[in-house]
């Protein structure tokens, strides 16, 4: 077995290596002056089973192609299986035709890692469990639910004071695994035009008056969603607001929004790995390396996943 | 063009033939004492473009197989292009693994259907969008809820005397759009055991009290969740419930649990062809017979489908 | 290594386990309400060889799909090789177009099994062993001859007192076998008919007075063929008849038939599992438990297969 | 639409084309000192419907690969459809393990033309019909047994008269199909070793004294079989004896054999070109051209082929 | 027919598209904040034959993956047939491995591209010929030498006062190929390193006293090559010194040396957009876009490419 | 692991497998009378690695059809993987398209070789290195150059005393590899037919008066280039003329031209069997066993490959 780590997040690999006793391997990633992704493997892998943790963030476009020519290096270097570790895999939202001649990207994308010659992938709260389905080859799907329910509940923020709310009908299901842990009921937001060139009402759907709320959705990326329903739900009268998610896209104005939102604190992960710039003091990050590396070698050993997600 | 028909809703494969001028394909179908399907194409479909109806509903094994056998058949006597017409998609509700170790059924459907032959597949009102991506080859979604929309603008069950409610937290994004077009709001049933060895409670989600209920889902299978959702709605002051679907499955104890509820009146379209002991005078069938053959006239002249399914 | 059984023949499953000193797999295998079939393994099989015990007997589109489903499940869980076992392997009677615009569902099925991704076949007694060619994986034949001489052999049936004969002139070949074991002769009969609309004739070919009949078929299905055929070797001064095969598929009529033929004794096996109300005093079933367990032994266990087959 | 030819057969396709009213299309073919075959296709076929004629008759391997690349050069010059037409398709017999640890050539070479390019294939006669099923392309099969039958009709050789032998029991479906065309009875050979180190014995089946014979086989490759029986019915009391078959490959000894054997004529067709040295006064050869022909004009026209084969 | 283009030379498709008489198609290409990709077709392409014409030229991941999603799109929009048109392919120079555990990311594009959805491609000047192999689908090779022999041949530099340089050995076929053009010799420059940590040595192999040197490459990347090549040449006494090649790629230094150099004049084509910064007076571009679209009309029409490349 | 040996080069794998300390792997290879290729494996290859070795050398179609049937016997006996050893790749010259509507046969036999079943392919200095690209397996490429230039340092050959010649444009860079090795010069021939209709002109481009030149080659086809190359070389004073290459072709006149001309040794390996009546005394053969047999070893115990090639 052998780690190796795309330039996307290379810290988090690095943990992941560190906690099966295992040293990064060790591959040349250039980026040449013409724009071009060069990769070459410094050790061999000739029957190795080998893990590359590539989450495909923003430079996404970058990081996908760096990640299937890795992939490319690798079958051509006769490594025995190549499995390709997601922690955040970009373009999940583009799983369906929401217009008329749009692209699949997800879809594409899961072709093409297959195309490269991944043998099996590891992605984490994908935007939609479907997209599992995608892939031909087998497709580890981990949770990081569990760390960031259990971060609430050691801070006593369950049961009926608290209310969880999903930012749109999109997300009610996500919201509702994470009510089933902390024992709390649900709200949703219902962002709607009532007519074409007329402002956009927040119907809060459920009652939050009186209640600690928890926004949680699979990423943040613009954060305008989480912070326009923060106000919605502080303005019917809910007490604070927390936000969580898995993966902090943080793009555009996110940082900004955060920063003067009323939310109290923003709740994810390291799947992606937040620059300083980054970094407020109302973001705490939750690491899933152990929970990364733990299933890691699980697979390597032929081990169950299932009760890695276990509420028990 | 040819339009030929499985056994699974010939009445439906018939009009279609007819809004478009054309006899139906002939060919024999015939089940063997063993078991065994038996499909043989009576007339030449050398260079033709053939569309093939057969919704996998329920006995889906048999109808699935049955369609894969016709598209064989189609194949290798030289037909141009196969399109498989799939009203209702069986197996669509498997489409993720929701426990370890589960198939993607959906997925496994897809690829059969690739397999076979099929060039391309026009389904309808799909379980999940997602299911789209499962296809590399086009897929064409068919939309039946502007059938179901109009029919209740037209009885003026729309405005704010309406409130649209899903069934579970996983239809929400479903009764927004048919809220949408009928300009009410939406509720949403969660159903939850509070505790392991308790009787699940009914919670409403939403305001549903003086309200015209209308429950919506993709399908209606057995009808429990459906009839205790109406239950619980009129229970909070709802004033009546309608239910609709594109998909009456009606499997079970359904067509019982209907008689017997308070529910006015079930809105459901042809996809699935209703055996008599299953048509209950509250039970209203809404066809989509002209919608598919102006789709299937778009796809073989190359028109566009979008515009079939916008709202003006 | 592990063994699983589909619902089609468990009891078969069962000896073939536990002749290999293991217990069968844990999957729950579900028919809903709604007609689909639903598969999930209970027990972990990642990294395991898992044999997948299915005859695709009657009703054979149901066990089909059942097998599919199966595979998908143990592909997504990861086992890392997965065989079919299928003793008897339906529609393989559709293996050639024999009319115009047929499928060759035989060759369908068999990419089905790919696709699904099975990744080894096994399969016993294939009406054609072309069969073995419609599949790019490595496909594995089991012949039950050895067991079906053996018998007649133990019971002195042998030698010039005896005539093979083959029910029609497309299973010649098999009699030809049958024969070289028994060290006798072989007759053929010649169903015809004259002319359009005058009955068949049975013509018998080759020498069968006196003699002691033995008619072998790779199947029994209506029994129509096999009980005519006794009735014209006798008539033609056979002193006794005996009908073998390896799969008694004993559909429509086919008990009825066998009950009232003067056939002696029908010897078959348990490839298909034979529901008590198809048990005839003189239908003798030998079991192939020990030849399959053994075939599966050596498969595992990187063995020659074709030792099993020998006649010494 | 355009006919290109290899060097197997190139008067055949001569014949095709000219019935066609089309000139042979201009291909360079040349054979290197270093035994490399080199195809260029001399004139434009972007865009056309090419049919490639090349039986695969001795010497195979280097006909098989011309024809391959003759595929490969088509599909690279932008040929819209690729149709091989294979009047003799060579490894025909390698169509099953008939012993351990056997390749199948037969379904090699199928994936190996579809695998090059091919977009249908044309066959006539093959040794099995199954290898129909080792194709997932459109494969027309076209049956010489017609002409091969009205030549018999023709020279008064029909009814009760005549005898059909199979010359041995792999071949007696081919028979009974001619002698339902002559009505006739059939006989067969059943050569057989008593024991181990014991010369051949030649069974006879069936009644053949005072009939007249005609044997008849898909091809007849050293003859020895032919001749032999032709022996062991004359031997019979059978008055006189032909022999036909659709692909006179008669490799070997088989010119002298025929040449002296009692057989009064040998009729063949011309799906292999007999070179001058092997065209005995007793072997008449009946062409296929306009069959052939007419077979690829009607897959161009998209018209049905299967009137082609039918009695009347 | 319809052309499209992505974001890469919009300028050069438009030409393209005019030269055709036709509009350039309409689509949506958006780059969201979060980095990812989005492309919707704004126009029906149901039925047609689609040319998308993106040079992958730098930022090459973003311009490959943009294609990739453009041909997704096209796919799922039942485009009748889709050709990628590529006048510069990025990553041509990681062709082979020239070290161990390389990958071969000319190949995997060409993957990447068949997996996506295109049905042909359209390359220009490919730094390997070799990498049409890469291919199964139709590549068709344009070449702009042409372009650039007559320019020379216009300006009168051909015949003995020329010598044409290969930069180095692995382009010494190209500069053989315009040396017939113009009449002239070659020469070739070998930089080689004598010993370890000794300083590059620039052999110049060939005659270059008192000629017009012309280099020529397919592309310009950083011009460390071509500006040291043309100092070495200059000091062993050639008169004056050009360069040309196809693909501009002008990467890190490459304006600042070529501003510089003593070249006299560098010709390349507009393959590769040139930014305004990158416009030198010496830099002479020429365009490519009726070779292009001559090309495309052929194709789309089913005529002969290769008399566009034919010197008379 | 077994290594098997086509009929091509027999005495190489014997050599092979005798370095490994095994026996030859028992195949019954049969060349019919009708020209049809028979393989059967004799022993058991369940599970095992197994090696082929079978340059695809004159008659090149006949043995690259050998290696196909011998990798499907392979892979339907249920080899766990199969590698095919190709010491020399025939066709490999056909690597693109150098004029219009010719096949690219190095990708077809690539994409053959794969269609069959091979895992892996082990083939040494390919005529291109792109040729490594068209397989989608791990395809090693083995270099015989580290035995060609020991042989030229043992005889003292290296150094400014000696200058290595392309014998055309196409082969400068194996030139200069061999020059670094030697620390010589390097020259190359250039012929040219000045005008059409004229005597073809061989221009020495580089200096090679009173030096010892050492042409190499990939291969010597027919010698024609080799030889008027050394008299080209020798007229300009050269001393003498050396001649090397990795695969000894030498078909048609080779062997007249060579021992006519002035080239002093021709060094070759034994990567093709040279017949008796092809060794000359001036001809050296040089042998590959051990450099492959140490390759086997190092890929079935998973080691590095690239070591073997280094230069110290």
């Amino acid at each position: 077995m052998k780690i190796f780590s795309g330039t996307s997040n290379v810290s988090l690999a690095k943990k992941i290596a560190s906690n099966l006793g295992l040293p990064l391997g060790n591959a040349k990633i250039v980026n040449f002056k013409d724009g071009e992704t060069y990769v070459r493997l410094v050790e061999t892998v000739r029957g190795d089973t080998v893990f590359v943790v590539q989450p495909t963030s923003n430079p996404v476009n970058e990081n996908l192609m760096e990640l299937l020519i890795f992939i490319d290096a690798l079958k051509r270097a006769s490594a025995k299986s190549i499995v390709a570790v997601i922690p955040y895999y970009g373009y999940a939202r583009q799983d369906r035709k929401s217009k008329p001649r749009e692209p699949i990207t997800s879809k594409l994308v899961a072709n093409l890692l297959t195309s490269a010659g991944a043998d099996r992938i590891m992605a984490m709260d994908l935007h939609a469990n479907q997209i599992q389905g995608f892939f031909d080859i087998p497709a580890d799907h981990i949770e990081a639910m569990p760390i960031l329910a259990k971060y609430f509940l050691d801070k006593g923020l369950s049961g009926d004071k608290v209310i969880v709310v999903s930012p749109d009908v999109g997300g009610v299901k996500r919201a509702r695994a994470l009510s089933e842990w902390l024992g709390s009921g649900i709200a949703i937001i219902d962002k709607r035009r009532p007519k074409p060139n007329v402002a956009e009402v927040m119907n809060v759907i459920g009652k939050v008056e009186g209640k600690i709320a928890i926004f949680i959705d699979d990423m943040i990326d613009t954060a305008g969603t989480i912070t326009s329903g923060v106000d919605a739900i502080l303005d019917r009268g809910a007490i604070e607001a927390y936000a969580c998610c898995t993966h902090p896209v943080f793009s555009g104005p996110a940082i900004e929004r955060l920063k003067e939102s009323r939310v109290k604190e923003i709740i994810v992960t390291n799947s992606i790995e937040l620059p300083d710039d980054k970094k407020l003091d109302k973001i705490k990050v939750l690491s899933v390396d152990l929970l990364l590396s733990e299933a890691i070698r699980r697979v390597y050993n032929n081990e169950s996943l299932s009760e890695l997600f276990e509420k028990n």
